[in-house]
């Protein structure tokens, strides 16, 4: 037995794994809890939902990571409360003790209100969304084929994605080309190309976090894909039979919803302050305020930056802020001090499509093929920090830059898949 | 418009494929109709039960195989019966007509009409299967690791599997090396050393079809790897908590059925003479009697072979059988005759973990590390046969031979994965 401080850490995704891994090997004993049993690889999720990769691609049992880690502990359960005053973690009935705490919850897709939407238009948060939704995007093609109707033929094949941020351009342009080059070939009695693939922002803009031009360049490469892009067009309905969009109905069997998160629970939680999106406004060593021993990171903080904004929500930021939580306990064990937490911006990407991306590197503009490269470097430069495997991340690049076919099953319940399914026309050619 | 004929073909296994790739460029109409949109690798299929593979890696969409075959057509949907008479694969209320029909519809699980075992043993036919299989055996060590009761832990930790043909030998080969090797060094409260894998087989040898020497062999192997293998012990019964084996009961959270199989459907549909499998007793050109122009193949068929056998029900057996029955129908069209279907027979494989294997072919046995490496080159063989690019081949090889961590993600609904675990311990180390 030891006299070694406990450090509890709620979630393995970007900013909970970063700290881990900085605590590892360190004289403190870490656990790690999250409610699945993988670390995920977020920024690509959007490709397993359009049967570009696998799920095992991009996510990773997170106690094989920490296997060779003694003094860290992953548990695979589900958090259902703090309890600050007697420094515990609560889960039912269950409770863990802690010395320090980390909360990296991260964030849920958020319907501004309109929850009921969340059954018709699924968001893109984890690997069982994201295969549910490739699912979905290739039984309505299957059905469109078997189908005898006009009209539901046409609702097949119209895709609604709703949100003009980096998730909603990279969805429209993957479908777009599910549908007009992957599947182009595959179907004799509908042609893929006719899939009709929307793109609904309630702004004036796409990717409001970047300059105009990339904006701009960004809507051209879309359209240019065949998608159709809406602007200042909020959603004001969402029905079994499709989407409305200010006056205008579209049928549409497949919606899917890019638009916003929000943190759940965790402002009960801790009981502090928070922003509307329910990130809890921590302090500028981001501890909660008056618990100097426990931290928010990642998605579920809110963190002051410049220009009055508030950090991003993307994966270096929470990696940033997982690697200075860790060093910040140590040191606080170690009577020693650092300065408070600087956010280091490296810039924003979005890709479009398979070729074409955009980056802002603090005002240095990228666009096209070249933005692209450099969009799967800066991939692959994140997939080593968790992956540490040469030949694994190698297999990775390739399957991404040489598959053609890609992963397009459609798995989960037969009989769901099969009933609405009718058989191909009674007519025989002839 | 032609007057070409139309060959329906049902079921996209290796013997509805393999019949469909030598009718395609040919003249006629193909219809091929599977209720899944893949064709699946079965014989890996254990692999992604016990998280080695995952699902994309084994199995490829139907209509992606003959995109650039436009005589094939390839449907989703549901066949719900046949009419002989007026020569119509039925589907609820639709139909399809067919000059030619080719059933190739395979087989089921059997739990020799102890129906309620299904949803307590599953058997491993699909994808659905082999990843609910994955996610259990997956979630049994987990639990362990969360649980405090000492009972509960053992019977998480116990795994059985019933029927010593390949299929159990596979299975129980893999799930040892799951918990002895891949998840040895992962968790910090159990040792998954500890657990507990039985493999049961009713008779008194595995692996019936091949040799004595390699049966006995085969034993050795897997107690080897630590496996429990149990002869002459016929299952009387299994429950939520366990299996019965003769009068000792086994508490067990994992129970997995290799033991039989089933043809459903087929004899009904055809109203023909079956074995008691259920498969059709065709005639020696796998015609169905009184019918010429209305075959059945694969594990669905029961075809004379030699010393009052039938033809196994493996993979090269389904696709000899597929490729002469598309021989057979072009020559009827074109008024020529072939001999009767004659099967070859290149011999039995079967693989006990990742580096041994059995092969006996026609009496020449090879055991060990030179038989696994048969095996291997074996199936990329069949491989090559439904995937054509090199590059994916090599893919696969290489995420085969050097992947240590496999697919070891736990997916599906939530709150089912995180409902019955608990957090670790109240207690502090310390």
């Amino acid at each position: 037995m030891s006299d070694r401080k406990r450090v509890v850490i709620v979630g393995a995704g970007f900013g909970g794994m970063s700290a881990a891994k900085k605590l590892a090997g360190k004289n403190v004993e870490v656990v790690l809890i999250d409610k699945r049993n993988h670390h995920l690889f977020q920024p690509l999720l959007y490709q397993v939902a359009t049967a570009d990769l696998s799920p095992a691609e991009i996510a990773w049992p997170t106690r094989s990571i920490f296997s060779r880690s003694s003094n860290v502990s992953v548990f695979m359960g589900e958090v259902t409360g703090i309890d600050l005053t007697q420094q515990r973690v609560l889960s039912g009935d269950h409770h863990l003790d802690f010395d320090y705490l980390i909360l990296a919850t991260g964030a849920v897709t958020s319907y501004f209100g309109n929850d009921h939407w969340a059954a018709l238009a699924p968001g893109l948060k984890n690997i069982t969304e994201a295969t549910d939704i490739r699912k979905n995007l290739l039984l309505a093609f299957e059905r469109a084929e078997n189908s005898e109707d006009e009209d539901q033929k046409r609702r097949l094949l119209n895709f609604v994605v709703v949100g003009g941020g980096p998730t909603g351009v990279e969805m429209a342009g993957a479908i777009a080309e599910l549908a007009k080059k992957a599947l182009s070939e595959d179907f004799r009695r509908i042609d893929p190309r006719d899939a009709r693939i929307l793109l609904v922002e309630g702004g004036d803009r796409l990717l409001g976090a970047f300059p105009q031009s990339l904006s701009d360049y960004t809507r051209q490469s879309l359209e240019g894909l065949g998608v159709e892009v809406r602007l200042g067009s909020p959603v004001s309905d969402i029905t079994e039979q499709g989407v409305k969009i200010g006056d205008e109905f579209i049928p549409a069997a497949n919606v899917i919803w890019g638009a916003g998160v929000q943190v759940p629970d965790l402002k009960d939680w801790v009981q502090k302050p928070s922003d509307r999106g329910g990130r809890i406004i921590v302090e500028p060593d981001l501890s909660v305020p008056d618990h100097r021993n426990v931290f928010v990171i990642g998605d579920a903080a809110h963190v002051a930056w410049r220009d009055g904004l508030a950090v991003p929500g993307i994966a270096p930021a929470a990696k940033q802020q997982g690697k200075y939580v860790a060093r910040r306990i140590l040191d606080i064990m170690n009577g020693r001090s650092i300065p408070d937490f600087k956010y280091s911006h490296a810039g924003n990407l979005a890709t479009i499509g398979r070729h074409r991306a955009v980056i802002d590197l603090n005002g240095f503009k990228l666009k096209g093929w070249l933005a692209w490269w450099f969009w799967g470097l800066a991939h692959i430069y994140f997939l080593i920090g968790i992956r540490a495997p040469a030949l694994v991340m190698v297999q990775w690049v390739w399957s991404y830059l040489f598959r053609k076919k890609g992963a397009r099953l459609i798995t989960g319940q037969d009989k769901d898949n099969a009933r609405a399914v009718v058989p191909p026309a009674n007519q025989k050619a002839g």
